[in-house]
């Protein structure tokens, strides 16, 4: 399966999924390519560093959002992928883009669908609003990108439970070392190997124990 | 601690609290009396066989809504409770009686709050929203009571996960038994020991680690 990742910031997700290459986690996967968004993102670092073509595709370079998301479009079929892996990827997904690619594009969002997610609820504000709202039990979800915000089908989470005096960095940073890096390359190595079947906007896998990663 | 345990059903939560009680996992507490909306209620049988008094306080006995909240009111307060243990209960509770025990009523919701909970969620509604949203991780919640409908401060939450196959009445009795009864004991013990602090609508639990029950 050739996938292609999207990022915006740093590839913790992304260097999760080399790891997971690279120690057998994830099998029959080649990530043919890497697309940031933002110029100055490190994710862009890591796949030069692997020798993975990296292109950036900033909203800057072009007039209007159409002709961005054209652009960011094309730059994603250039690879020719099965499988499109948002990361840490803080662009809106066109339509155009969910219907070229239904059920092929793939999302992680650091919170417990359908808690904390939708439309304003990204990066730390994920983790300041678990916070706030006082939970105990947050974590992490990987799902199929749909035309709505976090609403697709869902693949894998994983619960991670909240401490007293709990930042929202330190939130952050143990949902993504205790879910994020488990989950989004579990899910590409079950895509990767024909496990998931979509019926009715729901994700099926059989022969598969939840909650065993 | 003096505790009344209101109830609707079956009363294997509050089956919960007396074998807690019994095996020493929730200590300092003693549970007064045990209220039922239904007559047929199981719950009232447990309790009396333990020699704990039971009442029936059922809505068809009063001419309206308003008359009932009294009663059922009145029927909490005679036991002079230190705390109020919704267990499985479906009356919704009045504001009167939030405000006459102000977080010392405590409630089980069988979901990660804030997902699949407020008005319309109860029961196996529950379970049958999260089977049809697709979620891999569900749980129970134990909060205090407030003016809205499992809006109040959160205690303890504990994830369960869902498997291919659960139908509304597997998850809800998995729910159960790896969750409410596990959680609902605990928060009466730690509640019991004078280890919950509330601020800002925020629950505090100094020296304890989330997760590990």
């Amino acid at each position: 399966m050739k996938i292609v990742v999207l990022v915006s910031g740093g590839g913790t997700n992304l260097q999760a999924i080399f790891d997971a290459i690279d120690n057998g986690s994830i099998t029959n996967t080649e990530v043919a390519g890497v697309i940031s968004n933002n110029p100055g993102a490190y994710a862009l670092e890591r796949a030069k560093k692997r020798g993975i073509p990296a292109l950036c595709v900033s909203p800057k370079q072009f007039a209007s959002r159409a002709e961005f998301n054209d652009a960011w479009l094309a730059a994603a079929q250039s690879f020719s992928p099965d499988l499109v892996v948002l990361a840490g990827c803080l662009v809106v997904i066109s339509e155009a883009m969910v219907h070229a690619f239904t059920n092929r594009i793939i999302n992680i969002h650091p919170a417990l669908i359908p808690s904390f997610c939708g439309k304003g609820y990204y990066g730390l504000k994920v983790h300041e609003a678990a916070l706030e709202r006082g939970v105990r039990v947050t974590g992490a979800t990987v799902h199929f990108v749909d035309a709505g915000t976090d609403t697709g089908p869902i693949i894998l989470q994983k619960a991670v439970y909240i401490q007293e005096g709990d930042t929202p960095e330190i939130l952050q940073r143990r949902v993504m070392e205790e879910a994020e890096w488990i989950i989004l390359p579990a899910a590409i190595d079950l895509i990767a190997n024909g496990r998931i079947q979509v019926e009715d906007g729901k994700v099926h896998i059989a022969d598969y124990t939840f909650g065993t990663i």
